[in-house]
Formats: C-alpha cells, structure tokens, sequence
C-alpha cells in the first residue's frame, strides 16, 4: 500500500539532496572546528577543489546546474535542534561535554557561507573563502556532493534491474570483504568514508553491515550524523589543515618550523586519551619525529596517513623506543588508501607490536571498481583542501610527493626548512 | 516515515501467508481444470506429496503447525473478483474467452477440499481426496508452501546483514545467469517455476529480472497471478496427470493403450495453435510416438519433460520426418531440470532444426545453492501426484526410471502394455 502523503511529500523536493545535515560531515571537522574558533578564529581562509584524477572530467559529466543547486541546498542547512542536542549532549571519546557552549551557540547560528564554481578545461574550479571556522566546514559535504553526482551521472543511464544488480554485486563485494575481516583476531576499524562515498545511503549502508558483521571490531565512524542515527561512536581527531594553515601564518623560518608543535600543543591543552594523535606527515614524518618536544611521546598514538605504511609504523615504533616509551602501549591508526589486503597485511605485522587501529575510507564506501562497464564508477582522487591563508599559500609535503600540494618557490622553501630527504613516490589512488 | 496504517494492518496478520490467491497457480492447472471439469468431474482421486530427496527430512525442518496454518489459510481462499475478470477477459494464446462461463462459475464458488496430513519418518504424509477438478488444485499451492516453510526454516536463523547479503549474492547469481541467456540469439524461454520456488516475492523478483533483461526473450510465465499482475502472458499446456488419471481409469490394456492418446482427442478437440503440444514421456516417449495416431503429427509442437533431452528432441525430429512433417515449422519445449548450461546446449543444437523453447522451472526460482552454510537452501525434489483414481493406483513410468511411480506390479503391467524397453537412469536433481 503506498502512503500516498510520503509519495507526495518526496515528490515535493525539487531535487534530490544530498547533503541533509551540516553534522553529515566527519567528526574531525567539528573538533578542528571547535579548537579553530577558539584559535584562530579571525583567519582568512581559501578551501579549493582539487581532482587529482584528471582523466575525469567533472564538468563533462556533471551539470552545473545540478551542482548549483546541490551547493545552494547545503547553504540553507541550519544545525538541527535534535543535532545540537546530540554535539552537547553525547559522550565523545569517554568525554561529556567535548563541545563548548560558546562553539555550540555558534554553529547552531552558522550558515555555511558562499561558494565560487566556474569550469575550466572540463573540471569544476570550486573555492570557498571567508573566516577558517565558517569555510573548514564545506569541505566534505562539498566532497560528497561532487562524489555523489557523479555516481548519479552513471546510474542514471541505468535501468531498473541493472540498478538492483549493481548494488546486489556491491553488497556481496562489501560483504565478502566483511568475512575476510572477521577472520582477523583483535581487529579495530572504523568508517572514514564520508568525503569519497558512492553515496549517502550506500555509506548508511556499509556502516550498518560492518556493525552486524564485524560486531565489536567495528568501532565506530567518522560520520556525525550516521553516528547519531545509529548509535555508534564518531570516531577522529584532526588533520592536515591544522598544520597548513598555522604554517602558512608563520612570519619565519623558525616559526614555519616550529607550526606543526604548535598546533599540537593547542590540541595538547584542549584534549587528551584517544583524541591526543599525531598526524606526522604534513612536511615529513622524519623530521618531524626528529625535533619533536618531548611532552608528544606521551601521546596516545599516531596516525599514518601517506606514503609507506610499513615504514611509517616502523619510523613511529623506532621513535618511541628510543625515546623510552613502550610501543606496545601505543596506538597507530592507519588510515591511507586502505582496502581488506592492506588491513591484514599491516594487522599481521604490527599487532602485539603496538595497538592497531584502521580508518577504511574510499574502498569501504566507494568500491564500484570493475561493476559497470568502463569502470564509470570506479572512486577516484578528489580532495578540498586549504590553499590561501591570510593571503599567503599553504604547502603540504606529505611522505608520498604525489601527495604535495603548493607553489614550487613555497614547496621548496618547506623542504628546505624541514629538512626533507628524497622521498618515495607512491600512486595515490583514492 | 513509517506508514501507521500498513505496519498495524500488516501485524495483525497471525501468520504471513504463503499462497494468498487460488490464481497463484500455474496456468495449466486452470487449462487441464477446465477440461476434467468437463470430461471427468466425477472421478475421486488422491494427489499425495513425494519427497523424492529424503535426505532432507521435511517434519524435522518445519513446524507441523505452521504448515497447517498455511494450508488453512489456502482452504479460505475465493477466486476474486479482479482474478476472475482477468480470466474470463483476457486473450490467452490469441484466444479471447478460453475459460467457459459454467467453468468459471464453478472456479468462483470454489473452495480447496481438506487435506490429511500425518507424520512418519521425518517426512510428512500429506494427501488431498476428492473429485478431480478441486483436488487438483491442491498440487501447486501445496509444494509451494513447503518449499517456503523450508526456506523460512533456514532464513529465520539469520541475521538482517545476512539476509540481505544472501538476496544480494542470489540477485548477483541470477542476473549472471541473464547476462549469458542475453547471448543467444533468438531465444525463448518462460519462467516454470511456481511449484519449488524459494518465495513467492522471489519468483515475483526473477519474473521481473528476466523481463528487463531478456525483454522479448522472456515470453512469459506459468504464475497466473505473478502473469496477471505483471501484465505478462501466462503459459503452459498440459501435464502428466491426464494421462496417469485416464489410463488408471482404464478397464483394459486395450483401453490402457489407447488412454494417452484420448487425453490428447479430449485436448484436441477444445484447443488449437500453441496449446497443442504433446507430453510423450508419460509411458515412454518412444512407444507413444510410434503409436500416435497421425492427426497427433498435426500439432504444434512437443514437451520433453523427463530423460535425455537430446534424445528426447531428436526422436521427436524423426518422427515428424517419418511422418511427412518439417520440423523446422515444429516446437520442442524443454522443461526438465534446466539451468543456463543446458539451456545454451540445447539452443546450440537445436535452433533451426525446430522452434527451440524453454520452460525453465526450479533453478530459475530457486537456485540458492551455494550461498548457505551446508548448502541449507539447495533445492530439492518434491513433488506432489495424483497416486489413485477411482481406487485404482496410478502409474508414471517416464523416460527416466528414477521419476517412475506407482505399485510394482502395475509398473510391470504398464511397461508390458506401454512395451517399455530399457532406459537410462539420470539423476533428479530437482
């Protein structure tokens, strides 16, 4: 029996949104948001889209139009009450309260502010300019929503059948990746898949399989709002932007050296247990290893995020002993191109070694490889990164160079500072 | 949103019924009806359930009373209203008003008769009596019913996860089985699994799967209510127990020998165009060609239900040579154990040489092997046959000796009187 009020109301929506929520984002963002506003909130920043996947062309692809109105509906969003209860409320991380009242009172007034979109040479120029804690927050619904359409540009030549197929065929795939990770004693992973999933209801969708098929090994997800809706954990701490930005702002060498401490010794005085985890490789995890304060080998643990895995948790292991921690009390969460290969292959290594934990981004909610033809739905490299701040451009080096974003002068200015070696380069594939 | 109304009127359902229309039958049921209800009203006969795959033992698997439960439910069905108009209404085979008025008076005011049900041995005894027309009903709904109460046996000890991940990997499965029947080239074929589908809701699904994906190569389906529903041409012709019940009629050998081919006069004398097709095997394909008086070699074509279906195809081809006919202008409908292998084989060897058609029945809607630990939801050999009739027992002999039935001493007489040489033995898989 239809319910003839639902099928008028969804048919009442002049389009189909795709973000619904502003805590559809990942659970870093609010946190970096929180400790920015408090911070640095007066910073001017310039967020920008990259596709680092040049072969598809988005504008081809995707309407403006389309893309306009997904944007513009992302501006009407306001923090919903039952949303705001939730971020005051909830217990993050063993903590009550994590957000402030004055943060709060804040982003249940905040309206995401203007977006500038033109096309060029088939891909979508999309910037967002204005005060850090306002523009943070576009990058990953503005992620999804490009992610999104894309994947609706490809089903839309679908039929009805072949639509079920298809997610019957990504279902199975999920699922066989599932039983590949029950098998795995003492696993810990979460959903990071927000920005680069297929979609919102595919990601709702992976989360709720891997709760039932991975039970307690399934710790939780970076999404808010799918956290919320299933009573799970937000799961993250912070990223990147943090360093760019406080980089970009340094007036010396000296003070470009010492931004990455910085910022963690903000975060030192904001937080502390899980959500004390460094994020070493902005500009080498070497270096940054090498010169680091001692109060950061008390940290919980680390997060490797580009280049070399292997490499990166031996760096952090060797890093620890010799400052006379235990790794074995230590957490590495791996969280860069992950798929259920990688995730055995890095368990089997490090477990006992120290505590391992897994952030499955992409390839959990976005693994379409090899289901339609031409691959059309395969994910892809996309990011929306910090490019400007205060004017001046932002650089990350990252331990992989196909992941090193800046001018070259700044580039190479940073390497020079950070004392950066030759680096192995490494595809980046989602 | 949930709909208040359908969720409460869904619960007050005590139990979910299986068979929920007396038209979710297949459609020569209601063609053969139509002539007992003519020619042998009268006649009492018995159909009685068979496993002939006693590993499974059915009593053990499910509730007794959830199976009367569901049989009770059938017994309170009514053709309704719309199913009635549908039948008097609509064009079968080219031919508007197949169904006569008194037969369809009698069909509206009909109610299935009790059945009798007894456990032994891990099985269950289930036998309808009655006059013929009402009692034959039974067959289809019955074995449907069991089928489902098995499938539900095994679903009801999985999880939500696993649920849906098993009707994803068994889409995935058939729409492989889509993709490769898209191949070939002219091809026919009609679904003929209502009697040991999975579900009703999964037969319903693969009808519409094969709809979209082989459009025009898809010609139908035997499910009355599903062909109704889904605005599809029901098909189908006639089946064993016309011949099994005329011939255990029979007061002679002389009679019995003639028996076959009277059920054909009976047939040929009410239908005409694709509704002539002749099932040979009921007493040996051979013998009944051999015999066949000549206005037989004027019809449009014959089923091969039973043996090697090569065999069976060629002997057909010969006959009409011998005969004077072309077989190119013939129809050969293959309707044993099918699967897509087999389908591309006789296809291959037989398209050009006659009109090639399919009735592809239990691995169509319920192939689940596979996807269940110990292969729990594999389809099984159940049938449900008329085993007397006016107190005589009743014979089917077949071309493969593993499908015979009835007491040995009639078997004998019969292969005497039916001069039934030796046969292969093949493996019933379903």
């Amino acid at each position: 029996m239809v319910d003839i009020a639902s099928r008028v109301y969804n048919h009442k929506w002049k389009i189909d949104p795709i973000v619904r929520s502003l805590i559809d984002t990942d659970f870093y963002k609010l946190l970096m948001c929180q400790s920015v506003f408090r911070n640095k909130p007066d910073t001017d920043v310039t967020f920008s889209l990259i596709n680092r996947t040049t072969s598809i062309r988005l504008a081809d692809l995707i309407d403006e139009g389309e893309l306009r109105e997904q944007l513009d509906h992302i501006r009407t969003l306001r923090l919903g009450r039952g949303e705001s209860t939730w971020l005051r409320g909830n217990m993050f991380y063993g903590k009550r309260q994590m957000f402030r009242p004055d943060f709060m009172e804040w982003f249940e007034n905040l309206q995401l502010p203007p977006y500038h979109l033109e096309k060029r040479d088939g891909q979508y120029e999309l910037t967002f300019e204005g005060k850090w804690p306002e523009v943070m927050l576009w990058e990953i619904p503005a992620l999804a929503v490009l992610m999104e359409l894309r994947s609706r540009a490809v089903l839309n030549r679908m039929r009805r059948f072949e639509l079920k197929v298809l997610y019957a065929r990504a279902m199975t795939k999920l699922w066989e990746k599932v039983e590949r990770l029950q098998k795995i004693d003492g696993l810990k992973v979460a959903d990071f898949g927000t920005r680069r999933r297929h979609s919102f209801l595919w990601q709702d969708w992976c989360v709720q399989a891997l709760q039932e098929g991975l039970g307690e090994a399934f710790v939780g997800t970076s999404n808010c709002l799918i956290a919320m809706n299933r009573d799970m954990e937000a799961i993250g701490t912070n990223a990147h932007e943090l360093p760019m930005i406080y980089a970009a702002l340094a007036d010396s060498d000296e003070e470009l050296r010492q931004a990455p401490y910085k910022v963690l010794a903000d975060w030192h005085e904001e937080h502390s247990g899980n959500l004390r985890i460094i994020l070493p490789d902005t500009y080498g995890t070497e270096n940054f290893l090498k010169h680091a304060p001692d109060w950061l080998t008390t940290w919980t643990g680390i997060r490797i995020d580009s280049g070399d895995p292997v490499e990166g948790a031996e760096t952090a292991i060797r890093w620890w002993q010799e400052r006379g921690e235990d790794p074995t009390q230590k957490l590495v969460i791996f969280s860069d191109g992950l798929d259920v290969a990688k995730i055995e292959e890095l368990h089997a290594r490090f477990a006992g070694r120290v505590k391992v934990s897994f952030g499955w981004g992409t390839l959990l909610t976005n693994d379409f490889r090899g289901l339609v033809p031409d691959d059309a739905l395969a994910p892809f490299s996309l990011v929306c990164k910090a490019v400007s701040a205060n004017g001046r451009p932002t650089v990350k080096l990252s331990d992989n160079p196909n992941k090193a974003l800046g001018p070259a002068d700044e580039v190479a200015r940073y390497k020079r500072v950070f004392e950066l070696g030759p680096q192995k380069a490494m595809d980046v594939i989602v």
